[in-house]
């Protein structure tokens, strides 16, 4: 199949939205901006470094695609509205991975609220996506990394750990507990908490990408503030327990649960600092607080910056 | 250098402009689309099959990148005002060559009048750039492909057929003539005529990318009508004619200039059908009229889809 077929199917399948004025096929996409700014990101995922085709199915690689980017998008504070993807395939892809692939980015889209408007389609030795996704703020101010005030509160929403620990079970060869490996495959950041954190006055905020640690890190040092977290707030899920007695019986006994809440990236959780008196909504824990000074401190003791592993 | 140290040093180096909210650092990026929409389009280019680094400086495929996405923006008769870069790098890529690149991106982005606003860096076996370019249609409409309408006036501007005598040149190992190398290094869209054709009336419009014959077949099977070229407008610059001599000498002796101009992409002109009074300034040549029917015709031939190669 050459580009062109491929690219027709693969449009094809999209649905389109509001936000769209028009959609694939043209020179370019044109898609609505309400409030005259629109929010923009770009990823590029490569096989064998952010995916592998014999950890995740196609459809779990469209969805993980789309979903680092939107989180990107809410982290703003912003609305997803529209996404344009590029796939560079070798050529004994099958047309059926680049279907379900196509599959899993129009799903996620519809769980995000976004729609596909362009793309491009390549050959390459190397299975790379690109992805790029745009969102409206809706007339609210952007949160930047950079508004967090000493007093404020931080918070998290969304799953933290459970990405890092399937990715440790997938390493380890064990294919348990479900709840972890399907969070690696195909997280669920919890996209309209990006606009409520924004509503509810929100001083900085991003998605947790790289673990928790290393992105507050980024508002600690944005902010020129300390970040001081409380650890018996952050409670692991029940699999993450589960995971770490697995992976312990096979031989990785340096795993704790701690350990992934606070440096496992990819689940794509929202972190977010807020004014003292904000009343956070049960979708956001309370983790820590915004003091004067430097650097993310767990229960008083700092964190370097290259992350918790190395201060173990 | 790793990731984050790359990223600062290409970031360092963008200027912005007055459509930059928030530039690179954050989540995602901030720009302006004044008039609540914004155009956008997204491309991927691979090594050994977009470029060859033994043809092309790191710098030249910076301005290429980023020329054939702003041709894009401006063939919808929109203003280019940001870009987004990915790159996927493998761990020898010199460092020098993603500086040069770099240099590239953001000396085209200051020839279009956009900004660099956010990218990604990656490592990868195949070096891969990834562009997605912003525009703004300040207040217009969008210069889509299917308005054309029997009566109205094909033209071009920019150069038509150098890039791609240039890539033969290249290919039979010839280093002359300059003028052709150099368009196939740096295209050279005329940005500024895509605006200036939507506000002469412009009822269709593309960049040529993949060679005049086939790009216009999009218009007329998009717009539903037959377009008929005369080839005695369509004058090749004297290097092409230079160049089919050089080739013919070498041994290539199937190529013609007409060819070149017919069938040659990459050189990004704007290819635009006008109302027929339309009063064209020096920028564009007229080159054909559209007519009710199908297809696309050079002197009262049928150029089948697959272009002036086969047909011949």
């Amino acid at each position: 199949m050459g580009e062109f077929g491929l690219i027709a199917r693969v449009t094809a399948k999209f649905s389109t939205t509001e936000d769209v004025i028009l959609g694939p096929g043209d020179d370019a996409a044109l898609v609505r901006a309400r409030d005259r700014r629109v929010v923009a990101t770009t990823d590029l995922l490569v096989e064998g470094r952010h995916f592998r085709r014999d950890w995740s199915s196609a459809r779990d690689v469209g969805h993980k695609a789309v979903a680092q980017n939107f989180a990107d998008v809410a982290a703003m504070g912003a609305r997803p509205t529209a996404l344009l993807i590029g796939l560079a395939a070798p050529p004994d892809l099958p047309v059926a991975w680049a279907d379900a692939f196509t599959e899993g980015v129009g799903a996620e889209c519809a769980i995000a609220g976004g729609a596909v408007v362009g793309g491009d389609i390549v050959r390459s030795d190397t299975l790379t996506v690109s992805i790029t996704a745009l969102g409206d703020l809706g007339g609210h101010r952007a949160i930047r990394r950079d508004g967090a005030r000493p007093g404020d509160v931080v918070a998290v929403a969304g799953s933290l750990g459970l990405s890092a620990a399937g990715l440790c079970l997938l390493r380890a060869g064990l294919d348990g507990p479900q709840e972890c490996l399907r969070e690696h495959r195909r997280p669920r950041p919890p996209y309209a908490q990006g606009l409520k954190a924004a509503r509810l006055g929100a001083t900085a905020m991003l998605d947790v990408s790289d673990g928790l640690v290393q992105d507050l890190g980024h508002i600690a040092r944005s902010s020129r503030v300390a970040i001081r977290l409380d650890s018996s707030a952050l409670v692991p899920a029940p699999a993450i327990d589960e995971a770490v007695s697995l992976l312990a019986a096979a031989g990785e006994d340096r795993r704790d649960a701690l350990g992934f809440l606070l440096t496992g990236g990819e689940d794509h959780a929202l972190a977010a600092t807020f004014p003292p008196d904000t009343r956070l909504p049960d979708a956001w824990t309370r983790i820590g607080v915004v003091a004067s000074g430097a650097g993310v401190f767990v229960d008083g003791r700092t964190v370097p910056p290259h992350g918790w592993d190395h201060f173990e």
